[in-house]
């Protein structure tokens, strides 16, 4: 819950959120329409039927709006990877469950659900707040299924953790990045089922 | 040596290898400074001083010309990896090798000497002839190794080998093909080296 307080960049203007939220849904639309690196924020006042000073009031730029998408889209992408590690009985199948739900859920929520790619390049290429704070949840995650594998004895303990942590965040980069992603969505079942796999024998002691 | 001869389309026309390999080299200049996709047959022809009959005589579609200039510059991947593997002690070291040749090599000779990031793109998405090819020889280099590695007693004889090629062959794909590449030439240093070991911890008996 915190985590998404924490990925959403500080309002501008009143607290009014039913504004917010009526410009932040309308832009996610347009955005997904039409592409977010094409539409200006004089479209989307003109879609919305605001003036572009209102739009001002509450949002200082295009990327402030991209913003509270993306990082919606990443807290969902999180809240699955959370919900799907829920209950599993090791630490390697906690593993396994979170690589799968990470690749899933942002194959559908980057590509299928909504067209929403445009912004998550952007995003990503020029790492926007939001995806750096994304990228170090997702590391966290791989932090926490490692220290309780090697507590539990699951895991070796002889590589340094950080080291562990990079290579496993490396391997699921193509599959979580939507950047790369977009060119591995034929994979989405395939790979990390038999990179986990790869990655839980790396781990054995 | 022999994969020069396959990676290589049948030529078409006479076999005036000098002319073709002029056009060849022109091509590749020109499609580095202005693009591969924006580029016509006749921009070519311009450019080579040559009509672009005299052209259609020699390669049927731009995309030939297109074939033979990745062919090249896969078969100079492949040697590199090739030499960086001669003398190789162990089968790990020849995968560690193996990896970090494949990395660098391709980094250089479609980012840095020649500007054919975009050639490269198009026939890694349009997976032309040539990618197949070179995916395949990627992939029997690494069978090669594993068999070696497991004859030796280097690596565990559990797993399906097949999978532990296809498994190692998705870790090394986004240093590798080029459209992933193009997104992780900040990582071409460390990425190879920790995934190498994270490999090798995985492929351990």
């Amino acid at each position: 819950m915190n985590m998404i307080k924490k990925l959403q960049p500080i309002p501008r203007g009143p607290s009014e959120h039913t504004v917010r939220d009526q410009i932040v849904e309308a832009a996610a639309e347009y955005f997904s329409r039409y592409g977010y690196t094409k539409t200006t924020v004089s479209d989307l006042a003109k879609e919305i039927g605001f003036s572009k000073a209102y739009i001002y009031k509450f949002f200082a730029t295009k990327q402030e709006i991209g913003e509270v998408i993306c990082s919606n889209t990443l807290n969902a992408i999180l809240n699955a990877i959370n919900e799907g590690m829920v209950d599993a009985p090791t630490a390697s199948e906690r593993f396994r469950r979170m690589f799968k739900a990470a690749v899933e859920a942002s194959a559908q929520l980057f590509f299928e659900d909504r067209k929403l790619y445009d912004i998550a390049a952007s995003a990503a290429s020029e790492q926007w707040q939001s995806c750096i704070i994304y990228q170090d949840e997702i590391k966290k995650i791989i932090l926490e299924i490692i220290r309780e594998g090697r507590e539990t004895g699951e895991f070796e303990r002889k590589t340094p953790i950080d080291e562990t942590v990079n290579a496993i965040y490396f391997v699921m980069q193509p599959y979580s990045n939507p950047l790369l992603l977009q060119h591995n969505l034929n994979l989405v079942e395939q790979a990390p089922m038999i990179l986990s796999n790869l990655i839980l024998r790396s781990l054995a002691p």
